[in-house]
């Protein structure tokens, strides 16, 4: 039985590293700003790498600055160890449980394995992933990416600061330290395979509360399609151009997102646009010249992501012509992930668990809406993901927030679906 | 009759004062970047005073720097001067028409009038209206607003150039020595009152060239209002969220954007966005927090422009409960410019001079879209304007072109419009 306590007090102790936007009274009433590779996130990675070998684990790093924490299993078997895995990294504007809480938990199970004297068979270990998040080095999932071989290292390596272009991945890893010497790699021979990856990780949505469950079995994740549409129109005076003469792109632009919306319902799919731009000599007097727009298309079936694609394309075609002098468009294909199905041995773990703790009734099967270092890492070994419920499904916020209780069951069940995965 | 090629040659031959954007091999192949008061502005200003004292003008310039040239008229009248008037200040991405044609042509008459031996009964001269554009500092038609009374003379001084905030318009028009000492007033004891203004100016659309009409005859100008919306939502992430759960303002945005036209539409009026903005940490997969855009509605009655508001908000209202949990709404009101009904003697004037010159068939009585420096002074004096086509109807671009033909008719037209309105 893990330490619920432990682990609640472990996790916003080491948020004090990085903890920023207050947005209460409490001390732990703050989000985090823990961008990966910073001086906390340093911080952070100095603390785990003693905690964990205050455990007696073995700490491996690679050239990513993954890091690698093995306990060794009764067998003294040669097998790639049963990894735990998430990222201690966030968002700029970040809460307390994306990432880490998957990481604290692990960590959690490996305490309560060793206060009680418990051996698994096999070698167990957590990893904390490196630039989960994305957000300061743009590539998101970006080393379990380069350690499923989805991504070349050098170009993660040559990622630039966002803010300062002058600081590479590269260099950050350098300068902390935390430039491995063990290939970034599933490979035997050269970097780390693993024999296994459970992920424990917030929902980040509002389907586990909405349904009132306290455990997600997560058997996959969704496709997504990222587009970059363009919209190409004609500056027009706003007050002595008429309708018919105009080619007016913010028009057609909007047209084109609601329909891509409604497009994506009928399918009982997602479609979003979460940018939307105009020149920067934009004017409220004048129709605007060109107009690019981002369109994020998910469903859990690679099949669906395409017809919605088709459909709001030819829609978009459509639309192009419907008003006045008709504008044209061109579009960019920005990220193509499809959907990935996680292994049923590690998803039966899971569901073993979840039913042991909280009853078949307060679970539910479902497939992840965002992506994980777990999609990357199925590429290579087994793997599955459990959801606990977080509070109105707010993610990427600072008010995120799972409850010491959530936190506690999720713990439990990956203690537990790694045990049973350990057996079978 | 004026002298089409003199015309001509003076127009272009200032319009190296400010030439910008190269688009074509020929000399004039250039637009235009004389914001007003730079040093180009400085310089066409020091040769248009030369220009009307070589004419044996009298010249004031006033408290904003408008400059009045004057020539006297026969009988030695006291009444103030029949004004042509229009602006040589223009857009950043300007062309060689918009305001310039206006002065020019203004010019031309007095030459020909000079060159013939003609006197008018009354005073007549040109009017240079100082920051008509409002590009540089942000208020547009602004002097002729100071002049009518409709702009407080401090808050235009205090207008800051949008660039260099250090520089503001008062202190532009010392550094060049056009801040002149008679009041910006029509007040005949202060200023300088005017009998009436006539203007001519490219009709900056299509509805010339597309009627195939070499002259508008322009009896107002359409009632105008802009608004700024700001919608409100919540951030979530787009690949965990279901369409129920979202509050998503872009969404919205579109939607509200695709109505305003349809309903402007029903109306025969116009409404147009032509600015839109996400915050600057909107990222692909995040539906934004919030969203703003601009509104500009448009139509000859007010009646129909406050009918086409009203229809929107209502409407805007509806489709903030539309999608998932819904989005709320605030707006302000950034522009209230009523319709302006021109004078009928000046539009008589035009148009007697218009079925002269191309007959009927080849003129059209209209309203203007956009505004002018006329829709101020016709709140002090009698007032009217005068259209001649630009092509495909395309301005404030370098490539704004109005032939050597049409440049030409519309000035001979000017001459005789205020020829009439002197005689009547
Ligand atoms: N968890 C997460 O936000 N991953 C980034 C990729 C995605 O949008 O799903
Ligand atoms: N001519 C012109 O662009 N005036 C500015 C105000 C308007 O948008 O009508």
């Amino acid at each position: 039985k893990i330490n619920s306590e432990r682990l609640w007090n472990t996790l916003h102790e080491t948020c004090e590293w990085g903890a920023e936007h207050r947005y209460g009274e409490k001390p732990t009433d703050t989000g985090m700003a823990r961008l990966t590779l910073n001086d906390d996130d340093a911080r952070v990675r100095r603390w785990f790498a003693a905690e964990v070998q205050k455990l007696g684990c073995s700490l491996s790093v690679d050239q990513m600055g993954n890091m690698f924490a093995r306990q060794q299993g009764r067998l003294n078997s040669a097998a790639p160890m049963i990894a735990m895995g998430s990222h201690l990294d966030t968002q700029p504007r970040g809460g307390r449980y994306d990432g880490i809480l998957g990481v604290m938990a692990a960590l959690e199970v490996l305490r309560t394995m060793k206060e009680s004297g418990f051996q698994t068979n096999y070698d167990v270990g957590v990893v904390n992933w490196t630039n989960e998040e994305g957000a300061r080095f743009p590539k998101s999932m970006c080393s379990s990416g380069v350690w499923a071989g989805a991504i070349p290292i050098q170009q993660a390596w040559d990622l630039r600061d966002i803010h300062d272009p002058s600081v590479t991945l590269r260099s950050e890893l350098e300068r902390h330290g935390y430039l491995g010497d063990i290939a970034c790699s599933s490979d035997p021979a050269t970097g780390y395979p693993l024999g296994a990856h459970f992920e424990l990780h917030i929902e980040q949505g509002p389907i586990l509360p909405e349904n009132n469950k306290s455990i997600g079995v997560v058997r996959g994740a969704q496709g997504y399609r990222w587009l970059t549409m363009t919209v190409h129109g004609k500056d027009a005076h706003t007050g002595t151009t008429p309708f018919s003469a105009r080619q007016d792109p913010l028009l057609a632009s909007s047209r084109m997102i609601a329909a891509s919306h409604d497009i994506a319902k009928r399918h009982d799919a997602l479609a979003s646009t979460g940018i939307i731009r105009v020149p920067s000599n934009a004017s409220t007097n004048t129709v605007s010249s060109q107009v690019t727009f981002t369109l994020d298309i998910r469903h859990p079936q690679d099949s669906v992501v395409h017809a919605v694609q088709d459909e709001c394309l030819k829609a978009f075609e459509a639309i192009a012509l419907q008003d006045g002098k008709g504008v044209s468009f061109d579009w960019t294909l920005d990220t193509d992930s499809p959907a990935v199905k996680f292994d049923d041995n590690c998803v039966a773990s899971i569901q073993a668990a979840a039913d042991q703790l909280v009853g078949r009734e307060k679970s539910m099967l479902m497939t992840s809406g965002a992506g994980h270092d777990t999609v990357y890492t199925s590429k290579h070994c087994p793997s599955a993901m459990i959801f606990v419920p977080c509070r109105d499904g707010v993610s990427h916020h600072p008010t995120e927030y799972c409850s010491p209780q959530d936190c506690a069951m999720g713990t439990q069940a990956l203690l537990e679906a790694v045990v049973h995965y350990d057996q079978f």
